[in-house]
């Protein structure tokens, strides 16, 4: 019997492996696998379902994660799937596999997370599943959203010469993560059998804490470009890192880019911590994930009024295919752009 | 701090618990949490929204079912649930966790399940999640159906008088778990350490396998009502078994019943190995779960043209509450239905 390690494959490897076979044959079946959300046309609007699941140890680590915090992250995670379609969300299942571990408090805890990202972007609970796990908690969520035909934006749109776009700022969450995992690790070397209360060392760092633990999803630059009148060309949230989205992009657009490591928009936390770290924070902005910013493409001539809006940042533009997907360092020196998935867990 | 134990309130109650403070807002969001799937409203059709999680050593064994096996399953559960909205599935998600124990070619014969399945229904895969799991594999499932508005059927409309209809026969999947149970004890005890070849005893018992390792979702009997203009008053799927699923109509319905035990559809194979292991056939089938046979309720006066149809049974009627739900045994005894949940996992 054949045997292919996973690793071998790597994430995009297997699910393209996976999915080749699949094919639509329904008639309201307009796009399935392989954006951020399916596309289903039941006459008039047509409806957007995009899921996610979450796995302890994985996704996730109770020891510096609320369980308050971990409901109001896995709903965000899957909204901010719907506005990449330019989409608006609408309603959300949740589905938990649980151990004997937890109790029902914390499954309250859980839930009232999973209603404070719903209620703050108008989203109904409408369905999902509770059963037992023999080990860790998983979670798995499903969002369906709305859109108007015409409205919705994939991420295959994308054209030489448009503008790359990029919302809020980058590698703050996994900036959050690396803190988080610190300060972790000095609890367990240093204060694990003490009976000193351990204070671990936060301060000034709320922000890049914040962005890993409580994430929200961009509904506001959402609702800014459409009352600006702009739609994207190509669009996607930032759930794996600023390179391996933009590549995802020209791959599916059929295009090269050209970003400009120097216009990458830095918070000035992620950057200290990044120092701190001895890390580089362009590295950090490029691969980290988790940041649920939205980065689209937008058509050249609207340079001045997409510059005018709030909180969006120009970083690059789409180049013809041959021209390759780069990046503009500080010093001009161009790099090629590198992707990285989930595989090290599978390693 | 408080701490309530998740086993004290049982499943039914634990998700009550969880969500009665859940309210819809959308004028989209026509039903949510409460009965087989959610009803989405997007001018003319409506959405049909289900989603089911199904984790390794609870809701499958992989000593004894064949990864090909789990995904048909997996797709035919959530199928199943459509159909019992006396909905048309269309479209399913489908998301993993795994663990590095598994290879390509398991996902690929998981997939191919699931193709199987989503084929013979007319359903195309639209999405999902592939992610890794420090542990065991988790499925979760997410499938989208639609219906006209009118002829959805929930589980709140039984009356009293109305005639209680089961379709096929109960039990089968119990009993073949309980085969491959057994079958694995003798494995473990006497062959786990042998050279010889093990060859578990299933000869003759082909058909409670079958109903334990691919259960049949039953589109052909939703399209049988369909044909002879029968329209439900009440539906639901049999997952927890007989007694769990009537009461759950009964309580959505605000009514009592009479089910008569010597009516409960039993196969032979069934009876056989029940008797083997010495257990009573009709409890199995009463408590039983994972049958996936359709439950339902309909006017008295379609008596006679449900009774003409092929593979639907007659088991009892619909009463006033007060009357209680009751089981009437072969001898005329009355004895009250109880209902069982998967709290054991949890105890």
């Amino acid at each position: 019997m054949e045997r292919t390690e996973i690793s071998k494959l790597g994430e995009f490897g297997l699910i393209e492996h996976l999915t080749k076979e699949i094919r639509l044959n329904n008639s309201s079946s307009i796009y399935g696998v392989g954006d951020d959300a399916a596309v289903l046309d039941y006459s008039g609007k047509q409806v957007l379902v995009t899921t996610d699941m979450l796995t302890e140890g994985v996704h996730f680590d109770l020891t510096y994660m609320p369980l308050k915090h971990l409901g109001y992250k896995s709903a965000s995670v899957n909204i901010s799937d719907i506005y990449a379609m330019n989409g608006r969300p609408r309603q959300l299942t949740v589905s938990l596999a649980i151990s004997k571990r937890f109790s029902v408090e914390d499954l309250e805890d859980f839930y009232e997370g999973v209603l404070l990202a719903c209620d703050k972007h108008g989203v109904d609970i409408v369905g999902g599943d509770t059963t037992s796990s023999l080990t860790g908690l998983a979670v798995s969520i499903t969002c369906i959203g709305e859109a108007k035909k015409e409205d919705i934006v994939f991420r295959n749109g994308a054209r030489p010469n448009d503008l790359i776009c990029v919302s809020g700022n980058l590698g703050a969450a996994y900036m959050g993560l690396q803190l988080l995992e610190r300060e972790k690790a000095v609890f367990y070397s240093t204060h694990h059998d003490s009976k000193e209360p351990f204070s671990p060392d936060f301060a000034g760092r709320e922000y890049i804490l914040e962005r890993q633990l409580k994430p929200e999803a961009r509904g506001d630059i959402i609702k800014e470009l459409a009352d600006a009148g702009i739609r994207p060309t190509a669009m996607i949230d930032i759930s794996d890192g600023l390179s391996s989205e933009l590549i995802h992009i020209c791959r599916q657009s059929g295009t090269g880019c050209r970003l400009y490591q120097e216009r990458i928009p830095i918070d000035y936390q992620t950057a200290v911590m990044a120092e701190e770290f001895n890390m580089n924070v362009y590295t950090c902005a490029l691969n980290g994930g988790e940041d649920y910013e939205l980065l689209f493409t937008v058509p050249l001539e609207l340079h001045e009024r997409i510059s005018a809006l709030k909180d969006i940042h120009l970083i690059g533009h789409i180049t013809n295919p041959e021209s390759g997907r780069m990046l503009v360092t500080d010093s001009g020196q161009e790099i090629e752009l590198k992707a990285q998935g989930w595989q090290s867990h599978l390693d």
